[in-house]
């Protein structure tokens, strides 16, 4: 018992608009990494997505439905680094596909250290998923390409929906 | 009681020849991310360093000792995922200063991955350290400048008996 | 006769609004490489460019009107891989400008590859016009810039043309 | 005497939407290079920034207002090659924060120089500012967060003015 | 019959020391692109390899007896493009792990365009493989990883029969 | 008068063994920059290079015959930072061919501010000479290929006269 500690916990930030494969192995892998992940979904009310703020939840959980330790919450008006306080979370955890997204991530990753020393952790993504992003999966649904595999079913369903619809 | 969980552990490996405030600071970033932190010293006997490995092991012991949660050991023949299996990490602690770094340990990540399912972390290494490598390090002692604060005082004695001797 | 083989065919893709000097080498580069190559001019209705498409068109064949074994097509509504999938394409030609257009251009041809096999195969553009594209070239050319030499005369006509009306 | 040259002068052009540290540190660095720095604020009147011209301009000598050898003004409708001709100015000076950054800024250097022969030089920036940027300040501030720090007093208040107008 | 054309012959290069599962990625790769594929090692009789030239030959041909249209050659003490010249190659073709392994190709690309207009042709490697390279797979074989998959099975057994001799 | 400044110097460091086009391409650059150059030869007696020390700085100086402002000296055993400190520049200037070049770069520019303040400044290289390096001019010019226009004229016939007697 002297060995037990407080349980570790991170939070996995993005739009998931829809959550794809690519946003799944790298949840799964932070699970491996840390005793609870909190999926947090950062909504920004002036940018219309394609799926609304509590379809992008639903198709989540559903997704996650049989991974413990996950848990799916909502990043609200405030900074990323006040949610991770409030959850109680010691790192983000980001996945990346290659030094260009690093490049990318940084700037960010060392503004949340400067703003309340948290830290982000990057891990390398899937590399069988490096083309899986939810920008490119929307575009090839709906110019009629089949992204099964790169999504969840769920999502798979909820994508042909939004195309018939259109 | 619940909520206990066994420790974490990462591991930290490096050649530390010798070790500076760069590997210092990406440590100390690990004792906030994991339970344990395991330095793993690698060891090239085919590639003779600056310093021998009972000194390399010496500075980092003397560098850390007021660092709780940290060890130092040693990378015997084998390979860094059977060590790490061997002392319990569930993952790999890496310091990124770029995008390119990245794109160069990337391949070692998926290769252990690969092996043993074993995990690599890359955090973001304090910007105000980009310059701080052991290399670096030794071509400016050597040549007579001046790495006060780039590496713990320690080193740096040792680096000037060095230089002195030569 | 033994020896021949059906003739081999690329598809050199993009917007060209309007087609530039850069577009031009790497569609004479293709040429040494394949018997065919098709340039593709990539029409997205919903977002409306400096020229239409038949001006688009219009002055791609009038660039290429000396250049054997190469035409002009439009790509309609489905994806790239349908439409070389339809035209017998073998290879999607990509000209890079640095690594950065690589990490850029990857996952597209990584999710092209996995739709339908559609290899994309990426040659260096030229050096000395890594300072041309469309955008970069209508900026300079809209503020008063001299851009002779970085498109085709037509296209040079056509830029003043728009220009003038504005 | 005989050794007198003309005084050197140097561009730092950018939106300045608005000034931080970042580019304050850029400016100062340009200061220890040449005799003349000359802040050139583009303006860009089809796409309304945060702050309008007159207010950046203000910011911006504000900040520099114990900086001796800068002035700050405003690009008009021509191009920057032209500016810096009627400023006589021999070089465009740029902070890089990475490599991504340089490949971003490459073509541009390379158009400037083949329009006239104007030469674009390139500093590292300070990397304990590598998470400034003035987007970034403003999304965080935005958000709550305080950029102290970031930005000069002065635009600290006004980006506390714009927040709590909205 | 009026649209036969000569076979179009492409060139892999490189060491060799071993084949490995990613260079046989490329090869079959380009044997979709190209007529004939003519892998040429690059022998460098200063600097003693891992395996001999007539092995890494052996080990080339027996893991390509299956590949139609592909053979293996060996590059003698001239230049890659007087090669490519003399078995009427249009062009070499690598494979990329990433936007810094295209930095890297980039001058040797571009002085072989400049020496004989040979073009080189960049794909990307099967993202499955980017842990796979000659290097990183002695490396772990001789340390006691398990290869198997990584290599061909007659390379897998080379592999075993040096570690074994050492 | 009251304009008159002292003059501004820069320093250009490398090995140039030998020197090529590109780096008389950055030296010219520089003398439109500041008003003297120094060139710098970095001299290091543990490694052997391909010219000795004396003929290395014979061919700088027959290549720099005509261009005023620029002298060429030779690092001695010190620092660059002391060196620069020693003749007086505000200056180092490095000639970047991508970004990667600058990733490479950048720790020693922050280790040289570090130690002195000192700055580096670095500029695109004319794009045309990506491919010219002292080692790749080498590597092809011992292979019988012709590197005319890619070195001064005294440096072909030096690399020639190498080339012949080995």
């Amino acid at each position: 018992m002297s060995d037990a500690t407080p349980p570790r916990r991170c939070v996995c930030p993005g739009s998931f608009d829809p959550v794809t494969e690519g946003h799944l192995d790298v949840i799964r892998r932070a699970t491996a990494l840390f005793d609870e992940v909190v999926v947090a979904v950062v909504h920004n009310p002036a940018k219309a997505g394609t799926f609304d703020l509590p379809t992008r939840l639903d198709l989540l959980r559903q997704s996650l439905v049989a991974q413990p330790g996950v848990r799916v919450e909502v990043v609200g008006d405030g900074l990323l680094v006040d949610f991770c306080r409030d959850v109680g979370a010691v790192a983000v955890v980001k996945g990346l596909r290659g030094g260009t997204d690093f490049a990318y991530e940084l700037p960010m990753a060392l503004m949340n250290r400067h703003l309340s020393g948290l830290e982000t952790v990057f891990i390398a993504g899937e590399p069988s998923l490096t083309h899986v992003s939810s920008s490119l999966v929307k575009e090839v649904a709906f110019h009629g390409g089949d992204v099964t595999g790169l999504v969840p079913d769920v999502v798979l369903k909820a994508l042909l929906a939004v195309r018939d619809r259109t």
